[in-house]
């Protein structure tokens, strides 16, 4: 990592010990040098974390390096990608105490042991704005077997992992207090620690013509998808999966629609030709798999209701500017 | 690259056509996929630029773009690594117009022909904060021969490309208008516009047994090369090379302190055992080379006067915290 005396001694007190990979040159040179394996390709995705924009300024510490690690482990996750390493870029306001910086190393520990990873390099940099962590995550997967975006075709099925809408509806109990106990705590946990898919990832390879994780929202999301495959994308409304937490925080249509445009739940949604194979990857993985749609000719996605009619969406997920 | 719906409208306007490189996947996929040539590492480095700290709010943000990504590329120069391309992640105040965003890209544009490199994916977010830019830059080099800060030793000349301190004066010119005229465009054009020494860089591996970019102050950082190498560097303080603008805005032995302790030069700093093959490198990538010191045992740097006494330097280089 680069830095100049003090920010030295920070480093190498709180990052010096995620440096665990022999790539990373225990930090001291300001770059990694790795190789993927023998067959195999580099995967390469970026992702920033703003306080107030990403994450509540008042997050613990811990989370929100586990939040900035995992949400570049999900991007690798949807690519099938098994995970190598991660670059952090940190921007601290000159304020920020050394507790918080130790609570944050803490987290990215944690995670380093969780997911197997190390941290390979980064900058450290004051600024007059709120925290902001960049990461850069590395990762390997056979050659040519990268899961892309373009590969959804007409007759495909389209499938979602685990829940939706809970990590919005987590912020929305954050904000608002809607509703307090057990469920408000699975909710917000949800939203401040998402869980990136790397097992699932790595069964959908060979199996999935697409795929991403959803952190816009899904239906902002599959929009990906359906422009990038130039392909259609019809919903069913009533088969989104939804928690019993977030059917209590949001009801009804209403409910579901919020729930298919939140984002931040960093479930792998994709489609499939063979529903045989989508449904044992999630065996597989361990991971509910759920068939919430069907790929045909033309461009968009159409989010049905029982009735088969088309629901009218305002904004289909969350934007930037 | 990643983003929602306006995001994408700006990223495929301004950046899509950035991304050269096959690899890139045309940013479609928010992750780039690519494999060192056979016999060969990547080297992997990040580097952030804030507004109001790297650079100023109203820099022409072409030259923000172009610093941005030079930053980057100067250290892989260190290395000795040959660009590949890079990851940008931006973060944007929602003000910011679409007038500054083509000219940020267009200076990216005109340095990725000057260095051969592309835009392989990125993330764009907004903040409340100001402009930052964190550029990840990957190169590659010959298996086993990437130039590291560790390998100085005893015996060793000190070395250093270009003239040292111009930065520095650029931006204090910028600062307080010391002078004016073409002395003073020239400063400011290398505070504004480093110029990566990739070529330097390259002929250096297999020569120099350490090296860095010179990016917060030649003293601090070859500070690093001493702590990394475990050994002593001695700097005679008249043979830092300096331009006749630094010399002027900067003039007598406290000028050379100033320019000694001044960032942002990306100049390479190195050490190697052998003064002819050190000087024939720089012949050879048309820079010019300087021997300005000597490795010792020991520690630390220690710079010395005319008299060979040593002169006391308060703080030898830019901190953030």
């Amino acid at each position: 990592m680069s830095g100049t005396p003090n920010e030295f001694a920070l480093i190498s007190k709180f990052f010096g010990p995620l440096a665990t990979h022999p790539a990373a040159l225990g930090l001291g040179d300001d770059a990694a040098v790795l190789t993927p394996r023998a067959g195999h390709d580099l995967i390469v995705t970026t992702d920033s974390l703003t306080a107030g924009i990403h994450f509540l300024p008042d997050d613990p510490p811990n989370l929100i390096a586990a939040k900035g690690l995992r949400v570049n482990l999900s991007d690798l996750a949807a690519k099938g990608a098994e995970p190598l390493g991660y670059l952090l870029a940190l921007a601290l306001p000159r304020h920020c105490d050394s507790a918080w910086l130790e609570c944050f190393a803490r987290g990215l520990s944690a995670d380093q042991k969780t997911f197997g990873v190390s941290l390979l390099g980064g900058d450290t940099t004051a600024t007059p704005g709120p925290v902001t962590l960049t990461i850069t995550a590395l990762g390997q997967l056979p050659s040519g077997t990268m899961i892309r975006r373009n590969g959804a075709r007409p007759g495909d099925g389209v499938y979602v992992s685990g829940t939706i809408g809970d990590a919005g509806a987590g912020l929305a109990v954050l904000k608002d207090g809607l509703i307090a106990g057990a469920d408000a705590d699975h909710l917000i946990g949800r939203y401040r620690l998402p869980c990136p898919q790397l097992a699932l990832g790595n069964a959908l390879r060979g199996i999935a013509s697409a795929a991403l994780d959803v952190s816009d929202g899904l239906l902002a999301d599959l929009g990906h998808i359906a422009e990038m495959s130039r392909v259609r994308i019809i919903l069913e409304s009533g088969a989104i999966p939804r928690s019993p937490a977030t059917t209590r925080v949001w009801p009804g249509l209403e409910g579901i629609l919020r729930a298919a445009t939140a984002g931040d739940d960093y479930e792998i949604a994709f489609t499939a030709a063979s529903e045989a194979s989508a449904v044992a990857a999630g065996v597989k993985a361990g991971v509910r798999v759920t068939r919430i749609g069907r790929v045909e000719t033309g461009q968009g996605v159409v989010l049905l209701d029982a009735d088969g009619r088309e629901l009218r969406v305002e904004k289909p997920g969350f934007t930037h500017f």
